[in-house]
């Protein structure tokens, strides 16, 4: 369990890092000419976000070098081999490659809100927001181009680039494909949140070791841990939309029901025999009543459900944790290890 | 001038080559899960299209390599540094990158046909189309990736395809914002035509140079090929608008005029004073009579806007291929000039 000093810990790392991603990316995504195609793209980033993908790139590169936290330029890092690299270009590629995501999302969900304002496509247009999505795309590789590192390193950090970035859709697609399906198997489930949604975290953790020339073995480790923790970061959000109460989640408390939404816990249950479409009768977020709520989490609790989904992120994070057992013990390390144990602590 | 033979050498090479692109198309682009979203991928590619770019990539290959044109396998391809080189995957990963672009575009100006079939977005519908692009987008950098170049001449291909893919974005964006500005310079018109268009030509003939490991002289020369070309192929577009029977264009000639289009001639009439909006009465391209037609081009002709357009191509044409100079003489080249002449001589 985290202690609130382990959760002051990671928020204090996260907000450090954050001043100096915001002010990187205000050098490589400068408002340029045509003006109205870079402002939507700057948009969403210039909206907010606590930038935790960049953390953990920035976070590893200081676990991987050995320096402690905060003590080197990400500007100019020291790598395995002398050079020096830039591992914030790699970080801001990730964080941008994720912000493109969110604008393309949004219109296929046609989500109103993003980070508290109007999503892209409401802020302009659907087209300004195709658009500004396909900019910020090709801008990451832009920037992951650039970031000094030996050109078979640099190379193969473009190469996981675009390779998650394919993972990603095909996770978008199988998100929509189980929609539509009457059976999807847990293990399915597991592997659409890793394309989803962990592959980015695991691209965010191992650039830097690609980068910085660590040995293989260390970028697979980093990558796993990215893996590890990015799902358990997933379910957890699963687990909240039940759990916590609508104030303090910033929408309704089990929405997720009402939308009929694909979770570890629907399928667990479901293989448990509950008739999970009819935990609720309410149509909209906005007609369900908190009784309705408890009674579906009774019957997902007596399941066993929520708490096979708390299972699954605790032992996902204790192995995130364990994989980080390649790295130098240092304090980036054991703030990698507090930012995994914060994805399942946190209360929202 | 080109004469019957120029054309039917040009054809037939394009041709020659489309046959093993179409091929390799199906080897690094394969049908796999989830399969639904691989199949509005393919969708487009496996629809037609005359293959233009990666023939102009492979014709270059050969004209660098200085070898007879189709003697040599493009999948295992002699650098100048020694290494076999995949410039197949560089021309796949410019179609790829081209046909995400038809499928974005056709959402944002809702456009039905495609290629004689319904646009993705209408086969499909708009989120499975936005998807399907974006899958396209990273599968090209992921083909990119894998040409077996020396790791610094493959990084900085990605580099280009990255930067060509902004441009395009930009060229749009400038596209969209020209409709809705009173006045645009022939320059700013031409500059957008370069972004939008023109930018993957350069990126096409390019790209072998840098696999290749060519001299950077040789890399500007043909990128620059690219861009003049590819320029004069959008111009030559205009002007068969407005030229060539309705039968031969496959769409209403003069349409066009109608949909109040920037073209380099409409911006040249308006400079010479011309009332560009008066040109025709009709509201949409189906109440466009043939008299209005002629009329309009008899006024543009007096203005000297058509010829304008017309020497403007010629000039590119003529420059792109004194940018081949740098090349040896040999027959590849010779189809590279046969092909920038083929691209303002065709009659649709």
């Amino acid at each position: 369990m985290t202690t609130d000093s382990t959760e002051e810990r990671v928020l204090a790392a996260v907000r450090e890092r954050r001043e100096r991603v915001n002010a990187a990316l205000d050098e490589d995504l400068p408002l340029v000419e045509p003006e109205r195609l870079w402002e939507a793209s700057r948009y969403l980033l210039k909206a907010g976000g606590k930038r935790l993908r960049p953390t953990v790139s920035l976070l590893a590169a200081e676990a991987i070098a050995d320096v402690p936290p905060l003590s080197v330029d990400y500007r100019a890092f020291p790598a395995l081999d002398g050079d020096d690299i830039d591992v914030m270009a790699g970080a801001l590629s990730l964080e941008i490659i994720q912000s493109f995501t969110l604008i393309h999302d949004d219109i296929m969900d046609d989500d109103a809100l993003r980070r508290g304002v109007p999503a892209v496509h409401k802020a302009y247009d659907v087209d300004t927001a195709i658009l500004a999505g396909d900019t910020l795309y090709s801008t990451a590789f832009e920037i992951m181009a650039e970031t000094g590192a030996a050109p078979e390193n640099g190379l193969e950090a473009m190469r996981m680039l675009a390779n998650t970035c394919t993972r990603i859709c095909e996770g978008q697609a199988l998100d929509v494909e189980f929609e539509r399906r009457t059976e999807v198997l847990p293990e399915e489930y597991l592997d659409m949140v890793e394309s989803k949604t962990a592959v980015l975290y695991g691209d965010a953790a191992a650039t830097p070791a690609v980068l910085l020339d660590a040995d293989d073995e260390v970028v697979d480790a980093l990558y796993d841990y990215g893996i590890h923790s990015g799902s358990a970061f997933q379910i957890q959000d699963d687990v909240l939309d039940l759990t916590v109460p609508s104030e303090q989640l910033g929408k309704q408390r089990g929405s997720d029901l009402v939308e009929n939404k694909t979770t570890l816990i629907t399928l667990h249950a479901r293989q448990q025999g509950v008739d999970v479409d009819a935990l609720v009768d309410a149509e909209d977020a906005e007609s369900l009543t908190e009784a309705e709520v408890e009674s579906a989490v009774a019957t997902l609790n007596e399941a066993g459900s929520i708490e096979y989904a708390r299972e699954k992120a605790r032992s996902l994070v204790d192995q995130s944790k364990a994989d980080l057992r390649v790295l130098p013990d240092n304090e980036a390390r054991s703030l990698l290890e507090d930012l995994a144990e914060y994805l399942i602590s946190r209360g929202y």
